[in-house]
């Protein structure tokens, strides 16, 4: 399968300039202005042609609970999250082609799921998201979040001592299911790939984080956590290991030029050193953080220190959408505030490198996808500059990463093949996907839960928040 | 004329009932289960109905620069802005619309433009912002950006002697203008009104707030500024006075219940008081203060002292986007960051509180509209609860401020009648506004001026900044 974008803009510079771009079956076979047509042809005209986006940490089930957790740290959220996260992997295979959906109509062509297991349907959680993915044409991480500690071992100690549930699986059956998954379901040359994706050091022993290594080895998997989210975790980390969390995982060998990390909001400057050092990426989550209030991650830090940044959605309960364009706005302003000096601040098109190749980079695929460039996987995303968001014409980037765009991804392909056609998504039925939401969902504004109130008063103490007003 | 929404859901306390709404002429008429069908019958089910949000700041000329002027703080960017600034009413008109089209696509029924004026047809570019908002049916209030100081006085001297322009018109020549335009265009029945709004105390003499006051009181017309946007302005406001910026608009007489200040990211505790005391109200614009690094206003703060505080988007330079549920988004959730006490955080139901009755309030009309109570305007806005970006059912109001709602508004009316039927701009032709917007530009990402050089060594002394790197 052949085809040929025409007329369409690149960037080129710090300008633009307008080629055709011929794709050969998988990959980019050759980028000059007037080169004749191969295969189909595509008008590109009036159209910005950009590398894919990677949405680089997200948990796709959240989308069942998008828009109705209360404004709760973490801590709380994450205790009303699992209380009603879905069970049944046919809901998990909904909501990740939701993921997929919104990822690829604003400008993502890639994603990483760290994907919220079923209890006891474990393996069919991960069959679910891997057959949406396959369905949509997204290209797809999954990394199965795993975890040998209770949800309550999250929370600092505070120097009492804290009974956790013991009704976790042990850390082999963790282990052995990541290795299952990754038998079953582990296809790099089709664009679907398993990570070992502990949760964090929040809920996981050394052991699992061992065995996770191991198996990266083994099998060339990349390696995802969450890291210092909240303050509440850095306090953690020093209650179990006495040092910082970052210095405890360079130790156990886990940090490397194919680990990604999530959050990274709570890093002093030599826990930045150390993530430089080791090469590994820093995956920024704006909109998450802002939401659950966990702070504002010094990606100006990161990045003067050489550190890579790619940008995620995270969960669609913590953002609430799974919007990348806004993620990738917000994450490139935000930080404007906090450094008066403008030189360092993140200008339109440093956010689109972080974007699609800060995002390659992390999963250690920067020779494969996230550029314009002869060779690399056709990842491909058209954007239809006549959208009424994306005019007067000014700087198509500019207008792209600090507007808000509606609709305006057009086109778009993942390995060569087409998943976007004229403002609509291929594969699936995006009508069909909307009423199955519909009716297996009911709206409960009302709904309560014993989940917040009972981790709250301990959350507060360790917290230093005084109590609660009425 | 009147009509009736039948089957919508509406909010009630902390969940939402199903009713009917009769409005009748430009009035809720009444809102009740089941009530009979009176004119036209609007289906409502599936859908919820909310009162108009504000825009309660922007410019929308501002529009012609949306995604070219590159990261730097607002002392710099405004130069920048000031040298490609259109000239042509005609450029003024298509703004405005395109302006009213945005907002009213994302929940706003009213508009305060902030109006750059162009040099020698003031009273052509208020006539065309009028005009464009009376042709899209949004209710605006029209506030001429006045300023008797050259754009230069508006950086501190840090003590240095400093010669700005004096190309600029006399105090009187600028109230005059505001005089007459009170007399064409001040039309509060009609849905137009005109504000006095001096730029700020950077650029405003002492005289032109006294000629403003006067005029406010003349005419019964809002108050409206800028206030504290920057640190710089903070410093500024020093060397002017001796006293804190609230303070001296305080005792010049400025600040009253029908005042609304935008910005006001730098103020003190005490400064703070003096708003809840003079019941002036924040106009917080979280996008382009991200955007232009100016900083996080202190917004819980204001809510805990009483303050009212309302959303804008700003001009479409500093946003770069007139989409009013983003601001809602960022300028909720943003404040996380600000305050560990999750329980002082801005829930959803607050936030469109704040956009809508907030927004009134801000204007000296919450007897008029910002609540769907009968009596009050039919200013009503419908949002489609099956819109992906809405789905799946969970809380229809924490997934319209929480989520990114796309194309989410499917009806709306202000003063009774309709602007928006079936998603779509009703009483201009969208089409028609696209194809002039892109006709009238042309690509331009390597526009270099001189302005932002000539006033960056300055800037970066006053403000302590090291030398710029290469």
């Amino acid at each position: 399968m052949s085809f040929t974008i025409q007329n369409v803009l690149i960037p080129d510079g710090e300008s633009y300039k307008t080629v055709n771009v011929q794709i050969q079956d998988d990959r980019i076979l050759a980028i000059a202005p007037n080169l004749e047509v191969i295969g189909t042809a595509i008008e590109g005209s009036h159209q910005l042609l950009l590398p894919g986006f990677v949405n680089a940490h997200t948990h796709s089930s959240e989308m069942w609970q998008r828009g109705i957790i209360p404004p709760t740290p973490l801590e709380l959220w994450i205790a009303e999250l699992y209380k009603f996260t879905p069970l049944d992997p046919a809901q998990a295979y909904l909501s990740a082609v939701g993921t997929a959906v919104e990822t690829l109509m604003t400008g993502g062509t890639c994603v990483v799921d760290h994907l919220v297991l079923i209890p006891g349907q474990e393996l069919e959680t991960i069959a679910a998201a891997e057959r949406a993915y396959r369905s949509v044409g997204i290209r797809a991480f999954i990394a199965p979040l795993i975890q040998d500690k209770a949800l309550s071992a999250g929370i600092p100690t505070g120097g009492d001592e804290v009974k956790h549930s013991e009704d976790v699986p042990t850390t082999q059956a963790v282990l052995d299911l990541v290795q299952t998954a990754v038998e079953q379901f582990h296809r790099p040359d089709e664009g679907i790939e398993i990570m070992v994706a502990p949760t964090g050091i929040q809920l996981c022993s050394d052991a699992l984080f061992a065995g996770c290594i191991e198996l990266s080895d083994r099998y060339d998997l990349n390696r995802h956590a969450h890291l210092l989210e909240t303050k509440a975790q850095q306090l953690l980390a020093q209650e179990k290991y006495g040092c910082s969390a970052v210095q405890h995982l360079k130790e156990i060998g886990f940090l490397s030029p194919r680990t990604s990390l999530a959050h990274c909001v709570w890093l002093d400057d030599r826990e930045i050193e150390i993530l430089a050092e080791t090469r590994s990426t820093v995956v920024h989550n704006p909109l998450s953080n802002l939401r659950l209030g966990s702070g504002i991650a010094p990606i100006l830090k990161y990045r003067q220190a050489g550190v890579n940044v790619s940008f995620g959605c995270d969960g669609s309960a913590s953002n609430d959408s799974q919007d990348l364009l806004e993620a990738i706005k917000i994450g490139s302003i935000l930080h404007n505030v906090t450094d008066f000096d403008y030189q360092y601040w993140i200008t339109p098109r440093q956010a689109v490198d972080m974007a699609s190749l800060g995002g390659a980079t992390g999963l250690n695929r920067a020779d494969q996808f996230g550029t314009l460039e002869v060779g690399k996987k056709a990842d491909l995303v058209l954007y239809d500059l006549k959208s009424l968001s994306l005019l007067p014409r000014t700087d198509p980037i500019g207008l792209l990463v600090l507007g808000r765009p509606v609709n305006v991804v057009s086109y778009a392909w993942v390995n060569g093949k087409q998943v976007i056609s004229d403002h609509e998504i291929c594969n699936v039925s995006v009508n069909d996907l909307k009423e199955k939401l519909f009716e297996q969902s009911q709206w409960s504004p009302k709904r309560k839960s014993a989940a917040i109130s009972k981790t709250e008063a301990r959350y507060r103490s360790v917290m230093g928040l005084s109590e609660r007003l009425s």
